[in-house]
This record gives C-alpha cells, sequence and structure tokens, in this order.
C-alpha cells in the first residue's frame, strides 16, 4: 500500500524535474465558500502525469531495471506526453504506442518530443496488449498510465506542494480518469482532508468500481474522453479509494463545457475538458460543500487546442 | 509624489475587489538565473488594470467625488474592460469612449459588461477628447488609462503583494505602455529591487521620455498596439522613472509574438502579446541578468484571442 512515506520518496527523487506549480486564491463570494484552484496544468507536458513519469523512471534508474532499451509506454494522451517529456529529458530512448486511428497532432507532437511513435490495433487496448508484448520482447520498462506504484506515489507529490501551500483546507476535489492522481493524493494526505472524486457521467469508472466492489470495465466517452477516458480504474486506485473513503460525483458533460469556458472568460485560463470537471463539480452543484468549509480544486491539464475558445468576453 | 505609503493606501482600499494573484517559479536553467513569473493576467477583467480602476473609484467615493453620474474613461483596450468592470461590481454607471473603428468585438465585450459605449472620432485621440468635454458637462468621474495618482498607487500593489510572495528579488521586468503599471510598481518598491521597463520597438514611450527629458508624442504601432499602444508616456510615470533611475529596453515584435508562443507551449500560459514583452527581455538578451541575480517577470494581461495559439505542441 502506497502511504505519505512513499509519496515523500517520490518528492525528493522528481524534485528539480517537476514544477512546483501555483495555487491561486479565489475571491470570496465565487462559490460560497473558499476556494483554491492548484494550477497544476501549468506543469511540465501540460498535466500533473509528469510527476509520475519522473518517479517511475527514475525509481527504476535507481533499483537498476531501467536499461539501456529506455522506456516504452502506451497512451496518446497526457500520460504519452508525459513519458516522451520525461524520458526526453533524463536521457532515455522512449517508445509510445498509440492505436492506428490516433489524431496525427498527438503522433507529431509525441514525436517533436523526441519519442518512437508506433501505431498498433483499432483500439487503445490493442496498441497496450502491443506495448506489454514488446516490453517483455526488448527489457523496456513500461510506464502505465495510472496503476503503478510510481506512478501514483508521483502523482501524490501534488498534495504534499499543496499541504505546504494553503494552510489548513477540508477537501480537494479531483477529476478521474484511471484513479493515478486521486490516488496518490489520497496516499499523500493520508486522512489530513477529504478526497472527492469528479467523472463525466460518460465516463464513470470510479462511480462503478465502487458501486461494483472492485474495478470493472466501462464503457466510455463524452468530451473528455481524451483525458478522463480510461476504461477501468486501476487497482491501485480503488484499494486506495476503499481505504480511504474517497467518493465520487459525476458531472454531464454540459458542465464540463461550460465550465472551461468560464475558467477562460473570468479567470483566463485555458484548461482541458477533463481538468474542468473538478471545478464543474462545485458549479453544478454535485458536491456541495458545507458553509466554511475548504475546498482545494485541481485543474490538472491543459493540453487543449484553445481555438474554440475565441475572443474572450471580458 | 506616488511612494509607497500612497500604495499601502490603495491596496488597503482594493483588497476583496481585486485578486491576489499568484506567482509561479520558474524552474532552475530555463533561463540561466532564478525567475519568478507574476501571474497577474489572471486578474480580473484579464489585467492589472482592475487595480487601478478599484483605486480610483473607491477613492472618489470616499472624497466625495464620485457622484450618481458615476465614471467615465476613453480606452477600446484593457483600461475601459478594467473600469466598466469594476463601475459593474461597485454598482456604479460607467460611460466608455472608443473611437468609431474600434473592433465590435471589444464593444461587445465592454456593453456585456453593463458599460454605455460610445464610438467617437476617427481615433483614440478624439475619443479621449470627447470624453473629457463629457465628462466636464456631466459631472462624470473621468479615470485615466495610466496618468492619475490613484490609478498609479492601484497599480502599484501588485508589488506589495509580490514582496509577500517572492523572497529578496533584485528586479522586475515591466511591460511599458503609458506607464502607469511600472511607474506603480517603483513606487512600492521605493529602491527595494531595480525596475526595468520593457517596451515593443515600435511602442517606445518611456524610451523616448527618458532620451527626451520629458514625455514626448511617439508613433506607436506593431502587434502590441492593443495593449502597449500609448502615445506617449504619462508625467506621473516619467517623475517616477527619473526618481528611481528606471531602465527602457526594447524588444523586436517578432519577439513578442515567439515569446507569447512559448508561453503556451512550455507552460500552458495563454498571454496577450503586449504582456509576452517583458519576457521577451529574458529571451531575447535585451535584459542580461547578472549571475544569480533574482528576477521577477510580471505577465500583466491576458486579453487575447487564443486561437492561433492552435494545437500545443507538447
Amino acid at each position: 500500500m502506497i502511504g505519505r512515506t512513499e509519496v515523500a520518496a517520490a518528492a525528493g527523487r522528481i524534485a528539480g524535474w517537476v514544477r512546483r506549480t501555483p495555487v491561486a486564491e479565489v475571491e470570496s463570494g465565487a462559490f460560497g465558500v473558499p476556494v483554491w484552484l492548484k494550477l497544476e496544468f501549468l506543469q511540465h507536458a501540460g498535466s500533473f502525469k509528469a510527476r509520475g513519469a519522473f518517479n517511475r523512471i527514475l525509481a527504476a534508474k535507481e533499483s537498476g531495471e531501467l536499461t539501456s532499451a529506455g522506456v516504452i509506454t502506451a497512451s496518446g494522451g497526457n500520460a504519452g506526453l508525459a513519458v516522451a517529456y520525461a524520458a526526453a529529458r533524463l536521457g532515455v530512448p522512449a517508445e509510445v504506442y498509440v492505436p492506428e486511428n490516433a489524431p496525427e497532432v498527438k503522433v507529431r507532437r509525441l514525436r517533436a518530443l523526441g519519442a518512437d511513435v508506433v501505431q498498433h490495433g483499432r483500439e487503445y487496448s490493442e496498441a497496450y496488449d502491443a506495448a506489454r508484448k514488446r516490453e517483455s520482447d526488448t527489457g523496456r520498462l513500461f510506464c502505465h498510465a495510472y496503476d503503478q506504484p510510481e506512478v501514483v506515489a508521483g502523482q501524490g507529490t501534488l498534495a504534499l506542494e499543496l499541504m505546504a501551500q494553503v494552510d489548513g483546507f477540508d477537501t480537494v476535489l479531483v477529476a478521474v480518469g484511471g484513479g493515478g492522481l486521486i490516488a496518490g493524493i489520497a496516499a499523500a494526505l493520508d486522512g489530513a482532508a477529504r478526497v472527492v472524486g469528479v467523472e463525466p457521467e460518460l465516463a464513470p469508472t470510479m462511480h462503478r468500481a465502487l458501486a461494483a466492489g472492485g474495478p470493472v470495465d466501462v464503457p466510455v466517452g463524452g468530451v473528455a474522453a481524451d483525458s478522463l477516458g480510461a476504461r477501468r480504474l486501476g487497482d491501485i486506485a480503488y484499494d486506495i479509494a476503499v481505504r480511504h473513503g474517497i467518493r465520487s460525483v459525476l458531472v454531464p458533460d454540459a458542465a464540463l463545457v461550460a465550465t472551461r469556458r468560464m475558467l477562460w472568460e473570468d479567470r483566463r485560463m485555458a484548461v482541458e475538458l477533463g481538468a474542468a470537471a473538478a471545478l464543474a463539480a462545485l458549479t453544478t452543484g454535485a458536491y456541495a460543500p458545507e458553509p466554511g468549509e475548504r475546498v482545494v480544486v485541481v485543474l490538472c491539464g491543459a493540453n487543449t487546442d484553445p481555438s474554440d475558445l475565441g475572443a474572450p468576453s471580458a
């Protein structure tokens, strides 16, 4: 089980490689309770995933598990970008498997970071299986998008920063896909604050896992599928969710779109739709804080095309 | 002369009305010296101008100078937006004069904030003159875009925040248009740190004023004219610049474009071209810090259409 000790070790390991992202205090009155926004979308490679990727690779370097064959992952999204970025910074070869139908722009982005991109299979699971086979054939270090202890511990370092940045918060709202970030945060906080997962109605992996008594495959879709589209909650995330009593609340796609636009128009933050989920829990009332409850909202990624935000209205 | 006392009074006056904007620490190695970015583009109405606008209106309310006739300004840019925003929040009528050729999107934005927009004259100076005449006719309170003591003192509150947020910085780099922000910052710091103005080569109002021994009309243009296009440095800014030994450095338009894009691609900050000027002083070497010099870069506005940033490259 991952706890604060593992997260603290990760923080020491990745210090200097990741950014300490700032926190914006929200003006009183905006949401009825004191709210802070953790601006993790300002992280390297545009999302929190850089934390887990650096921790996974650096831990493997320490243990001798990392060879000159380098690293491998399966992801056309934030995890792939983060692994490619971290590998490049650490001078390690990286291979990224994506489905054949991966958007050309993502493939170009990965290649720009120096990764070898392999397009394989019709959907993500086929790319994933091929990457795992390639891992065995080549001895490359597999970097999972969310379900590895080092990855979860790395993501949790965000919460250690938060504890130093915001005095005595009660609750953290976090978007959930595969659950790596929320698991790391809950492990790091270890009961010091309530942790609430926020998921699109159309991608309810944690919601379903908690209802089913374990991770189950879930049909996922909707506007945030590019970042929150994992089909199944990670086993590590499930264990931590149960142990720490994490709740999951659901928000509709329309609220993701509206909240992302509001973040740009009112605050000039251009985040991705998945990252808007956590704040949408407040704007929709899916999560209703008690009077005076001190709430931190994690804005976790901005790998978005801002074109549709157009001219700001104010 | 405005000093730290006036700025501290402004800070007390506008507390609760403006945001305390966060600071992002830049990872070591990025620019060769320790750098912090003051994320003032996250301010209400998208720029630092909200500080001065609130201070101007609230000070006039205290002194009795503000009547039920409300406020008036001349600006199709950040100052107009800030005055309209502050007036709306304070429940005061606002009239904004803009030239006849003001872009429709800006006019709509001002109206969305509840301002009465008057389109007058072929260029800014005609709209300005008409607004000053209207001021005399109606008793509305004129809010200048940069050259009023309350406006300068309001902008300076940014520096008081900075002193609490960053320990012992040596230098602040600030974009200059009419000079309200840099003057307020220099007044607040009062010698505690070096203040350097950064201007587009095509809008060198402070550069020319310092060379000429006083503010002079300057032909202005270039890509950042919408935010840094004041034709003449303010008298207050000139006095403070001389008193505090402010230097001005120039950067080419191409550097503004490249730096704005870099801020999005590397850091997911979508700022306006004028705001990119301050950082461009470092990327171009127009300002070359000493080894170990601790530099704060003010990113002062994001009233930009992010469409051209397109898909991020990493």
